[in-house]
């Protein structure tokens, strides 16, 4: 058993969809946010600054006194490597494995599609995570770079025609190859989930990547004893890296609520030095 | 007669369509253009960041011998004060007032609509710089968050559904106050101009912040005598903030052509320190 909150963090408002789905799933878990909203997106950014924010990120949670850390973040999580894992005292997850895993447990055809922002499907991280599990997954990938704007202009509504006729180009790939399961491989497509099972039929699973982690949380923690002895009552936290006019609005579209606990800003640069 | 260069900066690759017209009405000239592609978008940043950016943006041209700054950034324009601008040894302008020129030179209605990202339009800067020249010009403003992001995924094909859908809601407005007159008060529209200006019919007359911003230099540098002497043979020089794999491809659709100049990274934080 273990009263520490459990860690989250994203590049900015995305990774809140991993917080909604902690909450359902693990209500007496405290969680803490950071989300990176001064330095958003990460998906545009080189391969070497996006590492250094990540491995900045972490050290934030770190210090926080969190008893598991959540990369709640596609691209974050695609690079994040062994030498900055290693080096925490705490469980790490970044959201890649879990979401394969449920992936590569849901396909009957081991046809395996993956949207993701065009940094998360160029990296090749989740080809990479399902082929650990099983090499005989087929894979195709698609990057939906205009899917994070849409969704953060509240282009969300079922019968959104931009988003549809968006949605029409990017999932074609999918559907020619006759994959039976989806990645949703941002934590921004959950919000569209509803449109794209509606467009891709009954017969393509759609695995949601903030789901397929809660679930493996909640396994971890049991796992690992360190569950919240509560079960219900959690609190939640936020950082932010910058104040934003934005950030409270778009946390609703991903939360289903306002942020009703407090906020705090954090400082840019992050605290710089590094504990040995 | 001045041979140095002209310096002009963006958030990160818009400004491009100003050296696209410089190059076309000044061809005799050399730029300098600086990029901030690792810290873009200044759009959906607080106002104190946009300052502090803009700032150090100004800096780091300042310290390229340049004989004239341009900022080519509806963005940090609307924060750039003389705070900021009475310290430079060279003069300064951003695109606000030479496109609010060319708008009320351009109406006959006095009914002038702007459109531009949702931190320019809350800025009000463009009514205000409107006011300065007339204050009988009626405006409509509309914040037009997914047009940047739509242009550089390269939805700007005349005929594309996606950008025209788009446009139809966020055009009502303009249409409906019956302006005769848009202001495109982004650097990204010039390419949608086509698209725009076949919406709006040819009762509209559009403009486009980068050729306006262009004829106003022209005029600036004969009054103040800074003309290059030569009248064709100047060369561009690029800077940008951080190595992107975008970025040669995004600019190339704004210049009309690749980036064949050369260029380098600048490191972030750019030179920290004040000359006084």
């Amino acid at each position: 058993m273990d009263q520490r909150p459990i860690g989250v963090f994203d590049s900015g408002v995305g990774g809140l969809s991993v917080v909604r789905e902690l909450c359902r799933l693990l209500p007496g878990e405290d969680i803490v946010y950071f989300g990176d909203v001064g330095r958003v997106p990460y998906g545009t950014r080189s391969r070497e600054v996006i590492y250094r924010y990540a491995s900045e990120d972490l050290r934030f949670l770190r210090d926080r006194n969190v008893k598991l850390i959540i990369a709640a973040c596609g691209t974050a999580s695609s690079v994040i490597d062994s030498a900055l894992t290693d080096r925490l005292p705490m469980p790490y997850t970044g959201v890649i494995e879990p979401t394969a895993r449920a992936a590569a447990a849901a396909t009957r055809n081991k046809k395996v599609g993956i949207i993701g922002t065009d940094a998360t499907i160029r990296s090749g991280s989740f080809v990479r995570a399902l082929h650990a599990i099983d090499p005989a997954i087929e894979t195709v990938g698609q990057g939906c770079a205009l899917l994070v704007p849409l969704v953060e202009n509240g282009y969300i509504d079922f019968e959104n025609k931009v988003t549809r006729l968006v949605l029409e180009d990017y999932l074609r790939p999918i559907r020619e190859s006759g994959a039976d399961t989806l990645i949703l491989g941002c934590t921004h497509f959950p919000l569209l989930a509803p449109i794209i099972g509606d467009m891709l039929g009954e017969g393509v699973t759609l695995i949601d990547s903030g789901a397929a982690t809660a679930g493996y949380i909640r396994e971890l923690l049991r796992q690992t004893g360190l569950e919240n002895p509560r079960t219900e009552g959690g609190v939640q936290r936020y950082y932010i890296s910058e104040h934003t006019e934005t950030f409270a609005r778009t946390a609703e579209l991903f939360l289903g609520h306002g942020i009703t606990a407090e906020y705090a800003v954090a400082e840019l640069p992050l605290e710089a030095e590094e504990q040995a």
